[in-house]
């Protein structure tokens, strides 16, 4: 089912080849919902998303029983320009913490009954600072895809990445401002909390970056490499590799949505078995969920990363899909409709 | 711990007397959030969440293991009006697909791991069309409440209250109006999906309604027995059972927060219990939270009732509570702070 990607060729094409959700089952499903016991529409956006699901799923009465939750974790060489409040020796402690069920990710996984792995990329490898040189070679982009590309359980029927890595909403605002233009302004925020003076700093970092790279571009590979991480393009690894294999998505936070942003720029459909899972509180977010076409299904100001977002709302997901699935239709539970 | 419900004075010393969250408790969760291994503020919501729920708990470190999901059922004499697009019947054939399991909040509280009971309250005698006379005397007020009050389960540590009754939408506005002014039109929206002229009349019903009964008040006892219902009166006695017990309360749709809005105007603390587990779709519940001081967790258009939004709404509490109580601190994780 997944080719072995072999070079970025194949993933360009494994993109542009994918098929889409099945329209037979999205209809089955559509006719579905119109015979359940509610009012129609009554469930709001959980029939669209059972319905959705359905179509990806290839199932009418879908059931989520596998979801997968992977984080991602890479370092950067752009902290040596000091515009994270954290210093980079926090990824590696914070592998462990993920590896031995402390942090956040660990509790709201364990909350969704999913499956959690963690794969920690070369951490005392970190990219080259962008604003000297390209963070990564091709060679070391393919290295890293294909790490994402094959933490992918072929089994899961949903999956959520998610990422730890000092300094990576720089590189995440780099990847925006270089694919969408604007002001880096506008797609540089706190991260885990740096202050004006930090964030003045990381501004003119990503400015840097994305001038020194050639500025706007719609080469979502290129724009990888250059100005990404080893976990953000293992998180572009995975997702190309679900939306190979028929997997949906829930998108977690920036970081996430600009590993996403760079396979939408490879082929426009790339992001069709994808949702939002969440806004981030991170300043950039809401514009990139905008440029994706992506409306969140929460938003409670989270800013943590990990996945956090995402694996909180696999619970909604599964509560649209258990309620079209499970519920009883008008002519089973002998309810009258409307008038 | 629960007094009986001998009389309506009961409730309203009950709910002026009970004792508030747990200040100690409190504090040592905000202290252990503090701790917790992630940026200050990184989880959002989710730590304002998990510090109040510790608080109504009196447990620094709390967990959510037996939510309890209560669905009341109850007929309106007001749908003599034609104020519904679905036909009285419904109620009672809603109530044996609750008991059979086919409805949306049978899915919906199994994922969220919750018991649910279904209490149909004397469906073959509608209240009183409150546009001719009181809907409920205060003998039946009494006997709707305490229904309620003795269907909280003292050994939850979690309340969602539900309903199911054709007709109900416009006991709710009319409850509104009565309490909080404004315009008929400002309360009533179109409940399970009336036409436009359907919510024309609607809007007529619901102001002659309540200037029948005087206009506006902040009787929230009267209000209740004069334009309630049974199911609204029940679920307004199990949410004030729950404020005596401790037991912290998602408040769901439009019509379960007009109950609750009784309850705030007979106490004003009556509701700190409460968190809104979602905005629903119907047209004046966005108001309503707001004269609630209540902010949404979720909002995904939904307008169907029987608990469904604020069911949905307990995975995110549950996750917020796993995260609080399962995280690593910094020292146990040794991980390093901000600089």
């Amino acid at each position: 089912m997944l080719p072995d990607l072999i070079d970025l060729n194949t993933l360009r094409s494994a993109l542009a080849d994918s098929a889409t959700a099945d329209a037979t089952a999205t209809q089955a499903a559509q006719a579905r919902n119109g015979q359940l016991t509610k009012p129609p529409g009554a469930l709001g956006r959980l029939e669209d998303l059972a319905i959705w699901y359905a179509g990806w799923r290839g199932d009418e009465k879908p059931r989520i029983a596998k979801p997968q939750v992977i984080v991602f974790a890479g370092n950067h060489g752009v902290t040596d320009q000091g515009v994270s409040a954290f210093p980079p020796e926090v990824t590696v402690q914070m592998v462990a913490n993920f590896q031995h069920g402390g942090a956040a990710i660990n509790q709201l996984a364990a909350e969704a009954g999913a499956r959690m792995d963690v794969h920690a990329l070369e951490l005392d490898r970190p990219t080259a600072d962008f604003t000297r040189a390209p963070a990564m070679s091709d060679a070391e982009l393919l290295s890293a895809l294909r790490i994402g590309w094959n933490a992918v359980d072929p089994e899961a029927d949903l999956l959520v990445v998610g990422e730890m890595g000092i300094g990576n909403t720089t590189s995440a605002a780099a990847i925006c401002h270089a694919l969408f233009g604007g002001a880096a302004a506008d797609w540089t925020g706190r991260g885990t909390g740096v202050d004006d003076a930090g964030l003045h700093l990381k501004t003119r970092v990503v400015a840097d970056g994305v001038a020194r790279h050639g500025g706007q571009t719609d080469d979502g590979l290129r724009v990888l490499a250059h100005l990404g991480g080893r976990e953000i393009a293992a998180m572009a690894g995975a997702m190309a590799a679900a939306r190979v294999l028929g997997i949906p998505v829930i998108l977690d936070g920036f970081i996430c949505c600009a590993a996403a942003a760079c396979l939408q720029a490879i082929a426009p459909t790339a992001l069709d078995h994808a949702i939002a899972g969440h806004q981030s509180a991170e300043s950039g977010h809401a514009e990139l969920l905008a440029r994706l076409g992506k409306q969140p299904l929460l938003a409670l100001n989270l800013r943590l990363g990990e996945g956090s977002g995402a694996a909180l709302a696999i619970s909604i997901l599964k509560g649209a899909v258990a309620c079209h699935s499970g519920m009883a239709t008008f002519a089973e539970a002998g309810v009258a409709g409307a008038d």
